[in-house]
């Protein structure tokens, strides 16, 4: 058995760094906003259960979800199972591709809430 | 003054019925599916505070993200003033385009929970 949920879902900006795409999505959505010091991250706070980032990156714009797992090799088998392709792992993340087109992400649990609210699958 | 919020985010998936596209993100965040009668959209329950749609649509697959708000106009105007430009209006939803090239939707309050927990805007 193992647990996963909709952990995120990620602003991803086409940028070197993300303060500019990062106070544009904090004027939009409220909240508080942290940037990292390297400048590709930004989290967005107080958007209800699920993570908000905001991150600088070279490919063109999207928005992506994250798929937080206590078991990311599990959740990967249980998503190739359903169709999905794993495209690459970057550190502690695996980028996977839909049949639908969209890329995602497996990640580590994001919440202290993690237990109580994901989907257990036997 | 009004109110707005992260409402929900929209899987856009280019298809002509939303039945598969549906059932593999239903497979992959579980909760409840439930698609409309006239196969454009399919709700998947139980992913916390917000909504997940998965939309059948002809342009290219993304993720949008939806922004409701008690005054769509006045929201609307607010969100030009921070770089936003006004797309398209298709039945109660404004489309909108953010400086970083996301399009995403201004639309009605879609939960009871709205006036507690939207942010005010003076």
């Amino acid at each position: 058995m193992h647990k996963s949920k909709l952990a995120g879902l990620v602003i991803d900006c086409q940028a070197s760094h993300v303060r500019d795409a990062a106070n544009f999505w904090h004027g939009v959505l409220g909240g508080e906003l942290d940037i990292d010091e390297d400048g590709k991250y930004a989290a967005i706070s107080d958007q209800g259960d699920i993570q908000v980032l905001v991150q600088a990156v070279d490919h063109p714009a999207r928005v992506h979800l994250d798929i937080a797992s206590d078991d990311k090799d599990a959740e990967v088998t249980r998503l190739e199972g359903l169709g999905a392709k794993k495209v690459v792992t970057i550190k502690s993340w695996i980028v996977m591709e839909a049949p639908t087109g969209h890329r995602f992400c497996v990640v580590n649990p994001q919440t202290d809430n993690f237990d109580q609210t994901a989907n257990r699958w036997e």
